[in-house]
Parts: C-alpha cells; structure tokens; sequence
C-alpha cells in the first residue's frame, strides 16, 4: 500500500467540480497526463486530450478499437506453439488539429500570453470544452472557444466546433483545419524496458489509396501494409460568421487542410464547425469506406451540429440515469473521480460492437490495445449491471472467437479451446507464454462472466445461443490440461499455469486457477444438462456441432469433485500455489520505494523464487468465489497475503479493498479505495500518461458496490451488507437485475431500497430477507 | 533410444577405414553433412568441407573462435534483467576457392563427367585431400589433386595445394584462385522455427577497411559493423610447372582473386600452393593486422610448403600418441568413427587460446559459436587426461571472465558471480531465461571441472592463482540463491533453476542443481582453508581483493550440510525436482517418432508439466557424483529415469549409456554407445550439416573410458572396472595422470596397465589396488 503514491493535480490548477474535469490555467508539466484524462471516444472511436493547435503534445493518438496492424513477432530464441503475430493498435490520422494565426503569429499555450483559460471535460454531456483569451504580441485579444466531442449516438462522427473572436481590435487570422496522418511511424525511444508499453512501427503503417478534395470536404481511404485493414476518415468544415474570409484547400504528403483567411473586425465572430468522419474495415475497398465516411458527413450537416450536440447529451443522461453513483465523501474530490471513472467506462465500451474491451480502451497505445482477461472480470460487473446490451456484446465478441480459439487449443496439442492471453483479432498475441498463454484462467474468467451476465439479466437465450459451445470447449480444454497423476493422491491436478499473479510463473494447482476451472466444469456441467431437459431440439444441435459425447460429463464431474485445492494445516491458510509458501519471503518493508514497480528492476527468475504477489490472487478468488472460504479463512488468507503484495498492478488495489473492508478493515479499505479511485487521476501507477487503467476504472465501480454497499451475488442471490467508509455520509446508486431496476441509498445509519422498474425482487440485507416491490420503498436503519 | 535413429552413410561411398573419412564417389545427396565430417580446424580456425569450386554448395563456413558480431536482442516482450546483446560467431571471408575452367568449360562436381574421384580426410596427417579425373565435353581427362590443411603448429595459417593436369590432349586452364567475402550476410529462410539455429544478419558484417593487392597476393583488412572486431584475411600463391602461363590479379566489390591462364602440355602438371592467413583482434587496425596476415604468408614461404605439411603431421603425430584409443569391434567402423570423433574435438581445441570451446567447434554456425556447459562437463574430460595444457587454457578463459560473472550477478541482484549460459565474450547472451540463466548450474560445473583438472594434473598453482577466486565467487552466488525458508524444515532449498533437462525448467530443488551446488561449496571451502594454511601471503591478497570474510565459510557449510536432497520414499528414488513425481507421465513408446525432437513439436507448457526428459538429469548427476549414491539407488533411478528419457539431446546418449554399464545394462549401454560414436557420422541428431556435436564427442571418450574401461575418479582416487562391449576384442588407450602416462589395454580376458612416463601410480582395478611403477607392466585377467 505505502509503495505507490498519489500524484494529485493541484486544485488551484484542478479545481474540484462534481461533473467536469477542470483545467484551469495551463501547464505544460501535466501535459501527457492531460492527453488521457481529457481523452474523448465512444468505445469505437477514441481521441486523446491533445491540443487543437497539435503543439505541444506527448503522443497523439487517435485510435478505432479493434484496428490494428500485424507484425512478425521476434524471438531471441523462439520455440513451438510460440505467438507467431504480433497486433498493435493502429495511431489514426489525426484530425483534431486547428491551428490558429493571428497577424502571421501562431498560437501555442506554452508560450502564450493568455489573459483567461479553462478547459474542461463535461462529463454530464460528454463534451470537452476550452476556452481562452489569447494577448498576442501586439496587444490583440483574442477569444477562442472550442469543443469536441466524440458522438456517443453516431460512432463513426466526431465534431468540432471552433469560434474565434478578436476582441479588442481587427486583425487578419489564419485558421488552418487539418487532417495528418504521419502519426503511424512514430518512434518512442523511451524506456524500451518497460513491457507494458506499446510497440512502435519503424515503417508508416497506413498508405493512402483513395481521397477526395472538394470545397470545404476532405476525405482519405487508406490501407494498412500487413493486416490489410482498410480506414477512410474525413472531415468537412462549416462556416458561420459575417466576417470576409477566403477558403484554400490542399492535400500534400502526410496531410490535407483546410485554411481560412479571415479578415476579423473587432468583436465579429468567425465560427468554424468541423465534422470528422471515421470507417473501419477488415477488407472493404478504401474507395467504399470513403463514401461511407462522406454519408456520415452528409447526414450530419442535414441533421446540423446543434442537434448533433443535442444528441450527445441525451445519450449522456441516459447513461447517467442508471450509471451515475452519487457519494459525499470528506475527501471533497471522491465525487468527481468517481464519476470521471465510469465515465471513461462508458467512453471505452458505449458503441464497443463486435471487439472487446482494450485495456487502455481507446485513450493510450500502451498494452497496443489488447483485450486482456481484465475486460470480463473488473469492466462486465459495471456493465452487467448498469448497461446488459454493452455486456452482451462484450461477451458475444468472445463467442465469435470460439473457432480461433479451438485452434489455438488443437496447436498446442490440448483439446477444446483455448482463449488467447492478450488478442485484438483472436489469435495469442503474448510474446511471453510464462505471464501470457500459461495464463489458462482466461478461459474460466470468462466463463465465469457469462454465468454473473446471465444470472444477472437473467438473458438465458445467451447461455444457450453462445454460452453452452464456449462451456462445453473450455470444460474440455481444463479436463485436458489437468492430470490425475500416477503417483499422485487421487486428485485433479493442474500442472504449469500462471494465476493473476505475475510475479509467480508456471507453477503447479494455483488455487485461483483450480477453484476458477473447477467452477467453470460444474456450470459447464448444469448447463449441458439444464439445456438437454429445457432446449431438447437446440441441444441436439449444439451436441452434433460439438461433437459431445454424454461421458465427458462424468469426466468433467469426477475433475472438479477431486479438484486440489491447496491449503496448509500448519497455517490454515490456502497457499496460492502448491509451492508458494516453501518460498523466500520478500521483505516489502525494506524495499526502497524507487524499487517499485519490482518488474521494472528485478529479474523475474529474482521474483519467480520469493513470496512476493504483483496482484490479488488468493485474495481474487476470495472475492470472486467468496462462498467457498469461511470468515475466519478469509481473514488468515488475507492476513498473511497482504504484507506481501505489492500492488504493482493497477487491478490489485480494489480487490485487496473489497476484502479489507469484508473483513473490518475498514481504514486499510479506505486506503485501497483511495488509490483505485484515484489510479489515473492521480497517477498511482505512474504512468496515466500511457492512457487510462479502464479495469481500475471498473475496479472502482466494483470497490464501491461490493465494497462499501455490501453486495454480494454468489448463484444469482443478491445480498448487501453496507458499511460506508468513514468520512462518507451518503452513497447513492442503481443497479438492473433482470428486469428491475433497483435504487440505493446508503447512509451511515440507514438503507434505502427502492425498485423503480420491473415488478419485484428478493434481496438480502445484512441476513434480513426483504421482497422489494415497485415503488415501495423499504428502509433499513442500522443498530 | 528408439526415436532416434541412425542414418550411416553407405559403405560403397563412404569405405570403412581405420584412419581416414573417405568418399569414393561424388554425391550431392551428403553434400551438407559432408561439407561438416570433412570441416579442418585448429581451434583458433576453422572451415567447413565445401568443395573447392564453391558449388555445389550447402553452407559455406569459415570461422575464427571468438570472432563474433553482436546486435540487440529483441523480445516481443522484454522484462528486466534480460541478456540485451546477442552475439553470432561471424561467418568468414572464404579463402578455400579455387575455380578452373578448361577449354572455358568449368568443372562442378555435381554435373561432370567424373573417370575417378576420391576425397577423404586424413586423421593421421591432419589434412583433407581430394583426386580426381574429370573427363571434359570434349574428353580430354583432367587430373585435378588437392590438399587442405589448417595448421596446427601454425595457428594463423592454412594450406591448399592444387595440382592439374591434362593426361590425354593440351589444353587452355583457367584457375581463379579467390578470397570472397559476401558470406556474412546470408540468409537462410530454412526452418527458423528450430531454436538450435544460428541467427543470421541481413546486413554485411564486415567491412573491408585496408587491402594489398599486390604480384600473386592479396590481403584485406576489415572490421564488424557492431562488435568493432577487427580481421585480416590473405592469401598469396607460389607455382610449380613447365607449362606456359600468365597471371592477372584483381580486386572487386566481394572478392579478390588470382587468375592464372596456364597453356597445359599434354602429361605437364600445374602447381599452385596457395597460402592463407587469418589474424583477428578485438580491436587492433585492420592495416596492421594486414601486415601480420603477410608476416605470417611470408613466414610460411620461407619455410617451404612442403615443412609446413611436415609439421602438420608432426603435431598431429604427437597428438594420436597419447589420445589415440585402439578398438577393435565387431562393427568395424567402430574404430574410425571413435577416430573420427577425437580428430574432430582437436580440431575444436588444439589452437583455442584465450577463447572456449564453442557447440559445434569451428564446424558449422550452429548455435552461433557459443560456449555452453558442455565444454567444461563433456569435452574437459578428455582434455584433461591427454591434454592438460588445453583443458588449463579452457579454465583460465572462464577465469577471465569472471568480472563479467560478478557484473551479471549484481545485475541480478545476487551476491558473488553468475557465470552466463551461453556466451562469447564473457556476457549472457541467452534469450529465453528459463532455459538459458536459469541453468545456474553451470556455475558448479566449472567448479568441477577445476576440481578434476587439479586432482589429475596436481596443477595446484592453478587452483590457487586461478580457481579460488572463482571458487569464492561462486561459492557466494548459491548460498545467496538458495534460502532457508521460514516455512521449511531446516533445509537449503534452492528454487527457480532448470537442470540440464530442459524439458522441465524453472524448478525447485532439481537433484542435480543441488547435489553439484554442494559440491562447489565445499570444494570452495577446503580450498579456501588449504591455501590459508599451505600459501598464506597468496592467501592475504585473494582475501583482500574478493573481501571474504572467514564468516562466509560457516554459511558456506550450513547451507551444503543442510542441501535440500529430493528422495521419494515410496518409490526409493531421487526425483529430478521437487514436483517431478506429480507430474503426468508421457508415454515416449506411443510418441509417433515423426513427433522427435519433442521440443519442435511440443509448445514448452505441455513439456514442462509432464514427466519427460531431454536429456541425463538426475543420471548425470549419478555419473559426476556417482560416490553419492548407492548401486541400489542407482539401479532403481536409472530403471525410472530412462524410459522417460527422449534423448534429444545429443549429451544424453553418452550418460545414458556409462551409467546403463556400470548397472550391467549392456545391451542397452551398446545400443547407446552406438548413439554416442555414430553420433555425427551416422547423422543420429539429424543436423549435422549444421555442425558437429563436439560436446557429444567429448561423450563418445567418456563412454570408453568410464563407460567401458570403468574409470572411477572421485577425490582423485583412481579405479577401474573394465567391461567391454559384447563384440569388442581388445580396447587401448592412454591417459595421463599427474606426471605419469598410463598405457591400458582391455580384452574380454584380461586387462593391462603400464606406466611409461613419471614414477608411480596407485590406482584401483575392480576393488584391487595396484601400485604401479614405471616400465612394469601389471596384467590382471578375469574369473
């Protein structure tokens, strides 16, 4: 805990404000962390929070989830079954740039004079706004006022809108509106060593194969050099304003512009909206997408951009409605960090359709826009509660990668199927297989996100449309991987995994792995079975596809009744793997704190032989298969896994924070809560500028529902037991449970519960059975 | 041992001969594996059997020991603490050409018309030489012979005499004799998936940075592009003849040559003996090199051709004296192959000063000219019993390197000096940890091979001037490595190594690791109280430079009394590793044999947890540490370990086989005696064209020697059990012991010693001590 600190933008710079994220005089210190924090997108379409005039910057960004471009994978030595392909997140033409020159004088904050500045992220409408008065050189006031937004409604369109007003004199102004897509190649030289960053291309990965170049409208189509996916994106310019200008449009090697020479009289506003267009493809021709994107332009300047504006903002409030957790905490900033966490949320997985969840969602290239296990276990609770369609898609994603996965399985000579570590397309992007492809849990973690979805939304045509086939291959794939040695003592062993944990590698009967396989087997198990009695005809169907035979079954039965779930009598505790406690113990204590994160400065053979834990592990399991542990082994667990975890991961803080605070440890707990909700706006883990944690994010949501409102939803029984942290003095928020929606309200002395939608429900609170009806509500006061 | 399988070339162009590796007829179909049974080398030098023409044409090869270029490493994902520079020995400018036309007709081996032909290497003499009769187009019958050696007493120098002659017409002859240097930058597409490959630069390596061009002499100056190596390369070239001729020199962008234009009388021969230099260095200019390249040419033309293939059969004349091994088998090629075999490890080491003694001698690039274990543990042995002033040369290398072993163990952040897995210069150039530095092992094999270099030569000034200091270093990595534990039961555990079997890696406790990490804890010890008390002013200097304190020693101990033994006590054996026994067992026997080596077909996760073995683990700890083990416990380790032993390694056969002797196995023993001497030859490991298995070479003695004759040597101890091989009649060999030469000669019936060099030696034969004196022959007979 005391090894990574909060870095807190200082409030006279960053005001405190519930819904906005404020900046309020510029500086260039915070500027890479700037570009996340104020990062714009709609779970398709990303931008980062990079200036208008394009300087100064840390890295642009603009990114498609899902967009990626493929690359041979080198080895310094290279072995069978090793990730052949490497997938990177493609950096997209940047078309944010609005380069502004007064009298020839170019703008550019970090040498400006500027008389007034806020910029601001208006999480409430989800529009990034700036606004400022510029003194140039020779005296001349100049206002600027912008926004951009990334269209939650329409996820191929993002809008700009940009009004400059000289205030004090007339002047001559260049604006120039550009669209550059020299982005691709850029080559970080900067801590290479750091394996949670991106790779960079050394060769420009998109080619232009098409453009349009016509009055105010330009439009590129463009193609990637390896995977061959295929790009347009477009922008197109509207005027407003009783000023003379002249217009120039242009196209040169790694850019097209629009430039607009304005003659500006004093106090007469010249308006520029730009309308941004974005396609992506696997393989339609770039001349099609180009069209597309000019479609997406056309229907937007018919629609105009007020409603356009509009239409974010109902789409906001809907989120809202449901999403939105309020909170009063002493720590006056809680309210705003929160909101600014599921906001991000929303911005990585809204209009996610048919991809999964980066692990920076669309705000960073660091870990190259994978998809880890990180997406069904911290991002899907949020959404299978808040938002089932984004969940459904989510999980949907994985079942479209089934066939890959069986692949992957049969090539390392296992059977069933075997999801990929790190992917964008499907396939084992890991170039790691100790801390990636030995990672089998991702298998069970996301079978274990479908049950919560399922019993959550109760949606059962998923469990039996998609659900059942990735049951049946990842039951197989554990069934194989396990053994029922030869010399071994009758139970089901599960040799050379790596758990959450990366700190231990390739070890034998991880007890997350175990407990997540065996729990994978047995709703594997009830759901062939349930499906054989309830959907005889579908079944027939599923069980020729899969070729099942009934038998399997038995096998999968007999693996999880034997499963081996290591636990040591001497400590009556469950050792995270079979060999973790015959270790050296790692004295965090006296690790100098400039040695976290450990990674960056041991050699993992160092780490590998010492008890010392990157992550929950055990403490994971307790948390997700709490109903196996009694209260006094979880408090054993916990109590000799804390001193030795490091917290070098961003998951790890929320989780060691619901169990802390299951367990009374309710200042350890408000410590935990600090550093999640504070993980990116505060840079815990040090490197926000890379883009945002969106699993701490989640993390953040899952801290406050299972943490300090109680919940708990073990075989679809939900139950709460609040207790908020102390200094909060209210805690309100929504969840959807099949179809009611239900309304809470904590308060240190009292609970409020109120079912909104949907005819009734059954809940738990602190033991007490309560049948909640719609409309009524029911309050509990504590003793 | 039935999955690999024995591909001898035929008897009817490969005869059987007791001293030379002859090919009678021309065959494409072995033209890769030859281009390696017919490498010449000195240990400093060496070039593959390529034919003079250049074509046809598999590998061309030349290399110098140590002579390396280096690049950076790349991981697809890189964590701290990974080897950041690779290092690949560089393939050479080729000086071997010599092209003739006839008639403008070129000869090529693999399209003439051939009336006779004959190349073989002549082990006795050290030399290659070639005859032949090519019948032109036009039919006139060329007599073309030719010799190669590389010097032994002559390190910098090589020699092709080339001899032509036109029996049945006169003709116009071309012969371009050529440098060429283009080969530093082949790329071979062929099979990188095999991580026992060399890599292969896209860049040429060399740049020529000096030439002299000047009558019948070239030489050219270059250096490597990265590692800043230097090199020259010359040749210069006498003639012998009564024929007419002109000749023109010539320097182009990737060669030199000398082109003679000779009018051949019918019956008139034409002789040209071409003179080669190479020198190197790690930095000297290249013009200076140059300038010894021409010394060394113009040494070697004052002495004549004719002493310096004089000396060559002097040298090796000397050589056979005392390693030459007489056997006589029922397969008779079982003489020339075990000739065969120590030819090859003399010209991997003869000449190997200041440098180790890489996987495949000078004979090929496979895995890229580095030095692993194997020299200290395979090939020492021999060195060790014949040529003491090589086996010091081999230590002192290690020795000098042992800085770059501190480095990397602080780098570690470990204590004392880690000793790198594969290396060139001294730096760990392994890049897959868990099968490269993980291998700690190999800080203890060094050990012990210093050990047995000083019990057998009683080199004490080498142990003290050289070893102790290793010796302390080492001594410090494994009690700082291993622990104990604050869960454990008293003992030194050691966790996180992989053994010599790779097909386990990352393990606790692995038998062998331990066992030998025992031994040089205690060797360190005695030696380091020996010296105290036999040279104490020696002993002030080494105590202040390596800062021991005498504390140390007592850690030293405990942590060796106290070394972790894995022993199963329901089955009464040692298992490999601390988890060994737990795992899935594989069935080798339903292993189709298309699926051997494992490793090409087996992704490392699906190895790694189940019991099957690469190569002799916890039997090769039996062979080093044989006096640690009961013949029961033995017995039953072998019974258990072998038939879980895939032998795909070429260092298994060879233990595999001492230890089925000394079990009274010996059918097996001989079906892997067969394995280990037809190892090259009979292509056993089915890569041989990429270079012989020197370390299996090394094997192949210590099948004879401890496999056959029974050699016991632990403590210094001498002893004998002889055994022959059913099939084998008489088996002699010498072994030099301290300052005494000892003649041994094995039949069925009997066995004879003598001394004929030094006093006296006491030795053991099958548990009888004999004391014998020089000159007088000692024969025991068997019951």
């Amino acid at each position: 805990m005391k090894h990574h600190k909060i870095f807190l933008p200082p409030e006279d710079i960053y005001p405190i404000d519930d819904w906005r994220i404020v900046q309020k005089s510029f500086s260039e210190k915070y500027l890479a962390q700037d570009e996340t924090l104020f990062a714009v997108g709609n779970g398709y379409l990303g931008m980062r929070g990079t200036l208008e005039e394009g300087v100064p910057c840390a890295q642009r960004g603009t990114f498609i989830n899902g967009f990626y471009e493929s690359w041979p994978i080198h080895y310094g030595e290279k072995a069978y079954g090793y990730a052949e392909e490497g997938q990177t997140m493609v950096n997209l033409p940047d078309t944010k740039i609005v380069k502004i020159y007064v009298d020839d004088e170019p703008l550019a904050l970090h040498v400006a004079d500027l008389v007034q500045y806020e910029r601001a992220l208006n999480m409430k409408d989800g529009i990034l706004a700036r606004s400022l008065v510029w003194k140039t050189p020779t005296g001349k006031e100049v206002q600027i006022k912008s926004k951009l937004l990334v269209s939650m409604e329409y996820r191929h369109l993002a809008l700009i809108t940009y009004e400059v007003v000289v205030l004090n004199a007339s002047a001559n102004i260049i604006i120039s509106s550009k669209l550059i897509h020299d982005d691709d190649r850029v080559v970080h030289a900067d801590d290479v060593h750091d394996p949670r960053k991106a790779g960079q291309f050394e060769y420009s990965v998109l080619s232009v194969e098409h453009d349009i170049v016509q009055d105010d409208r330009i439009v590129f189509g463009y193609k990637t050099q390896n995977s061959g996916m295929t790009l347009s994106c477009g922008m197109d310019h509207l005027i407003e304003t009783k000023n003379q200008y002249k217009r120039k449009i242009e196209r040169a090697p790694h850019e097209g512009k629009c430039v607009y020479t304005v003659f500006a009289q004093e106090g007469q506003p010249f308006r520029l909206d730009k309308i941004i267009s974005y396609h992506s493809s696997r393989r339609a021709d770039p001349k099609d997408l180009c069209n597309r994107a000019e479609r997406t332009i056309d229907q937007a300047i018919t629609m105009g951009t007020d409603r356009v504006i509009q239409s974010q903002k109902d789409y906001m409030a809907k989120f809202w409605n449901l999403s939105d957790m309020e909170i009063s905490d002493s720590d006056y900033r809680t309210q705003q960090v929160l909101r600014f966490n599921l906001f991000h949320i929303c911005q990585a997985t809204a209009r996610a359709e048919g991809t999964g969840v980066g692990a920076r969602g669309l705000t960073g290239s660091a870990y190259e826009g994978h998809y880890f296990w990180d997406s069904e276990i911290y991002v899907l609770p949020f959404l299978t509660y808040t938002e089932p369609r984004i969940a459904r898609n989510v999980l949907k994603f994985r079942h479209s990668k089934l066939d890959q996965a069986r692949e992957r399985a049969r090539h390392l000579n296992q059977k069933g199927a075997l999801y990929p570590w790190r992917t964008i397309n499907g396939n084992e992007a890991s170039a790691f297989f100790a801390a990636g492809t030995a990672q089998y849990h991702i298998n069970a973690d996301i079978m274990y996100a479908v049950r919560k979805y399922v019993e959550v939304t109760g949606d059962e045509d998923f469990l039996f449309d998609c659900g059942v086939e990735m049951l049946i291959e990842t039951a197989r794939l554990w069934y194989d991987l396990g053994c029922f040695p030869k010399y071994g003592d009758g139970e089901f062993r599960i040799h050379g995994v790596t758990g959450p944990d990366e700190y231990t590698a390739v070890v034998n009967n991880n007890l997350f792995t175990n407990m997540m396989a065996r729990e994978n087997l047995r709703f594997a198990i009830d759901t062939v079975r349930r499906m054989q009695k309830e959907r005889p005809d579908a079944f027939v169907t599923i069980q020729r596809e899969t070729q099942l035979d009934m038998n399997e079954l038995d096998d999968w039965q007999r693996a999880a009744d034997h499963m081996n779930i290591p636990y040591d009598e001497v400590l009556q505790i469950h050792p995270q793997d079979e060999n973790f406690l015959k270790r050296e113990i790692w004295d965090l204590e006296k690790t100098p704190i400039e040695k976290f994160p450990l990674l960056l400065h041991y050699h993992p053979l160092v780490l590998y032989r010492h008890q010392v834990i990157k992550q929950a592990d055990v403490v994971m399991a307790m948390f997700l298969l709490g109903n196996y542990f009694t209260p006094e082994q979880k408090k054993r667990n916990f109590d000799y896994y804390e001193p030795l975890t490091a917290g070098d991961s961003s998951l790890s803080a929320c989780i060691q924070g619901v169990l802390a605070s299951e367990l009374g440890y309710y200042d350890l707990a408000r410590q935990y809560f600090h550093h999640t909700v504070l993980m990116d706006f505060g840079n815990v883990a040090g490197n926000v500028a890379d883009g945002a944690h969106i699993a701490s994010m989640g993390g953040c949501w899952i801290f406050v529902v299972y943490g300090l409102a109680g919940l708990r939803d073990y075989n679809g029984q939900i139950s709460f037991n609040p207790h908020l942290s102390n200094g909060m003095t209210f805690l309100k928020f929504s969840l959807c449970i099949r179809d009611a929606i239900l309304r809470i309200e904590i308060t240190p002395h009292e609970t409020k519960y109120l079912v909104t939608e949907g005819d009734f429900l059954t809940i738990t609170h602190k033991g007490e059975t309560l049948d909640l009806k719609q409309g009524e509500m029911v309050v509990r006061r504590d003793q």
